[in-house]
């Protein structure tokens, strides 16, 4: 964990916003985030917030104008620049709410680019509300200072996911009838980790992943892992190998 | 994670039970434990179930009548030994309830062999239901193949832990201002990872736990994690570099 800025505060409220944030802009929230900085945090004309884009970075702004439905806003300068994570997508048979919820919070803030879930033979869940997930990862995102988000990507199919996989990106997959240990096959980015459903993969799915020529077989210790850890624990232990820890 | 065993079938439900295991044996189970076998599994007798006690292993065991209040059962032939696990502790400034199960839940899939709460000057949360954390791990014992319990310790000051230190155990700590990549010092067991309150470690408390020869200053890379996802990201590296997997 890096070492407290002096600079902003880290008391400041801070929220991610769709707008495009550039320095002596102006905006208005409504909704849910206005109702957050007006009538929750009762925040007043000159108080002062942290906003991020997912593109231009972080800025402080200044409130111009704070009711409960709507609060207008003057961006400041900008606090820092988008940061850059390592080029790492993390592939996982949806798990139940609650626990799915966790994985892509987790996800975020250890700084995954991308969430693609993957819909294989023995997945119990294939329905995500993608709104939901999204904004666990915009709030996990707004309590650990990030400055981007990661991608999240609609559920697929796996032989599709597998069709159309890049030449360049190592997947390494969790498998459940062996493979080596992730920290000392950990291949640097771009790469993908792949989480499979609890039931495991069928002979066919890990045949067909096994044949991709970027694929590696990972295993994650002797006792039997949830999904959500299995894919957090592969996650820090690439972020640890092969990433930027 | 291992290798679906031919035997027990994955998809018998696996209890863990006070009573002390041993084939031959009969024990009679109530409350919470008899409505789940009896009333929401609705087994009858004849039916078949798994048993761990946390001391003599695992255990296949067979339903000799079964009520919505009360199920005996007869002690059939073990089916595992009481696992080992790597002597690691995991210390930690409590969080809000709902993350700290979490923690305890996920600690308890990836082997930790202790839990210590630790209260700091920064700790936000002093009270714990430990009964409640103690069911948690052991939903996450049963679940997951698990046939020993981590130990689950009452809170304690972070000085009075110190005092009492081990000499033979190294102690990892997540440092905020720096330390080494944990991957690279991760020291063998006995050993524990010390997780600080989101709010840091106060100077005097650093220079309290670096005063101990057997601390070690670790990072876990340049991101912010909330405190349940730091205990567990340093949990899954250490047992990678220096624990079983």
């Amino acid at each position: 964990m890096p070492a407290t800025p002096a600079w902003p505060p880290r008391s400041l409220p801070r929220l991610f916003v769709e707008s495009s944030l550039a320095e002596g802009a102006t905006l208005t929230l409504d909704g849910a985030a206005a109702n957050y900085l007006g009538a929750v945090l009762r925040l007043r004309a000159g108080e002062r917030v942290l906003l991020f884009d997912d593109s231009n970075g972080e800025f402080v702004a200044t409130i111009a104008d704070a009711g409960k439905r709507r609060v207008a806003l003057t961006v400041g300068p900008r606090t820092r620049e988008r940061e850059t994570v390592p080029d790492l997508w993390l592939l996982f048979a949806p798990v139940k709410r609650g626990r799915i919820d966790w994985l892509v919070e987790k996800a975020t803030e250890l700084g995954v680019a991308r969430l693609r879930p993957v819909v294989t033979e023995r997945t119990i869940v294939d329905r995500l509300n993608l709104d939901r997930l999204r904004a666990h990862a915009v709030e996990a995102a707004e309590q650990c200072g990030r400055t981007a988000l990661p991608l999240l990507d609609p559920p697929a199919k796996l032989a599709a996911v597998l069709k159309g996989w890049p030449d360049d990106r190592t997947l390494h997959f969790a498998d459940e009838t062996g493979g080596a240990p992730l920290a000392g096959v950990a291949a640097p980015a771009p790469a993908a980790i792949l989480i499979g459903p609890e039931g495991g993969f069928t002979d066919a799915e890990r045949g067909a992943i096994r044949a991709l020529p970027q694929a590696r077989a990972v295993a994650l210790g002797p006792r039997i892992l949830r999904a959500e850890t299995a894919a957090l624990a592969a996650v820090s232990l690439w972020m640890a190998a092969a990433g930027d820890w």
